[in-house]
């Protein structure tokens, strides 16, 4: 099978003209196949400020009203979607930005009123690998924002690393597929002072006994518990790095975290 | 050659939510292959407001700063083409939203300063009438926001109505292209206050004859100055008519102007 990328940046990147724009040069170098899929930033919570929106929050999880559906939309699938897609366009590569709802790319459902009424928020259902793997053939780049539809005519609100996490897994179906999460630290870090201090490869069993010895930042693990959740549902390879590093990715001296199964 | 459908549609169908969604709804019935290119509507305004920034014109042209650049893409791209593309799928009809930027689609360049600087505003240069037809050969169904990109990595904020005509004259290279404008009256009127007085249809000869008579409002001129602009460079027709007529376009009962050489 082909080899195909899928890569997420973070809000930490997309905030960072200077950081932004080299990693889009990296990325428009990057040989092959690829999927961006990016984060929001802080730019939503500023655009709400502004507009005198509370932002709340419930457990670390935007609750979505319809003033803030209609802010992340604009800032996600307007500001920060098109800006990158330009960018790529000057870099020769030939990009395409993509929500949810664009060729019904990818569908979800709106997250059920239990305790807490998220709002306009998608549970991912289904990711439309027909039309990604059309518009790879033709080498378009497809640039996703983090927003999908529920098939009823409404956007939801759905967080990126699940996008980019189910985008894999769906496209594992037909490519061989390596998901890379782009971040701000050199990998995943046993001691999270120390920089040099990347766990070059994860699998479950060293996974496990690094779980029991709590050197892994509990931040990580819900990232981790998913990157093993993807790779058993037919990912080739978790990759977790630092945004700079990704023109490093093929060469023998990379620094990142390689999770396998 | 196949028949394709370029159709405009301006900011008073986008203003009004009931009207956005019967259009929508007659767009989806529409046979055959179609693109949709829409306005800004009174929403960036509105925005920009909000957010206290002054709305420079001249001559009935939006200044485009930076902070009004972010504010047209967020609204155009993200608010108001995604809610299209969402309302659309609801429907049944595989809509893509694109900007100029996404598969470089449309490049433009920026308004040289003169007199006056507009800013941010891109010319047409060229559009890619290949990557439209791709698109229009798997059935996708194009919506496109008027917005622009220079190859250098910036977006541009562009008139729709040129889009729309410059698209349509791309696309005649392929396709029998038949430009519409959707707006709020029933067609070219020779009487404003009467919505009775549609005039049927237009050659460059009974149109020099009324512009004699000075029957055309003068609003008018400068948008049928550039149909004829558009048939004289291969467009097979162009339609000026009420956006809640389309669903009559192809009976015998239309009411509406045809603007033909």
């Amino acid at each position: 099978m082909e080899k195909l990328y899928i890569i997420k940046i973070g809000g930490n990147v997309i905030d960072n003209t200077a950081k932004l724009k080299l990693f889009l040069s990296n990325f428009a170098s990057l040989q092959g196949k690829k999927i961006l899929i990016h984060g929001g930033g802080k730019v939503a919570t500023q655009l709400a400020d502004k507009l005198g929106l509370e932002v709340q929050m419930h457990n670390g999880r935007r609750i979505t009203d319809q003033a803030m559906l209609e802010v992340v939309q604009m800032v996600y699938a307007g500001l920060i979607n098109k800006n990158i897609v330009a960018q790529l366009q000057a870099y020769q590569c030939n990009a395409i930005g993509l929500t949810g709802a664009d060729l019904n790319v990818i569908s979800a459902n709106k997250r059920p009123v239990k305790e807490v009424d998220y709002g306009w928020v998608g549970d991912v259902k289904h990711v439309n690998q027909k039309a990604l793997s059309d518009l790879l053939a033709n080498y378009y780049m497809p640039v996703i924002a983090p927003l999908t539809h529920d098939g009823a005519g409404n956007m939801l609100n759905t967080n990126a690393d699940t996008i980019a996490s189910e985008t894999a897994i769906a496209m594992s179906a037909v490519y061989e597929t390596h998901l890379l999460y782009c971040f701000e630290k050199k990998g995943v870090l046993t001691d999270v002072n120390d920089e040099n201090s990347v766990i070059p490869l994860l699998n479950e069993e060293n996974y496990a006994t690094y779980l029991s010895q709590n050197v892994i930042f509990a931040g990580m693990i819900p990232k981790l518990d998913n990157a093993f959740a993807a790779l058993r549902r037919g990912v080739k390879q978790v990759v977790i790095l630092e945004a700079d590093s990704l023109n490093n990715l093929e060469n023998k001296d990379f620094i990142g975290t390689r999770i396998i199964v």
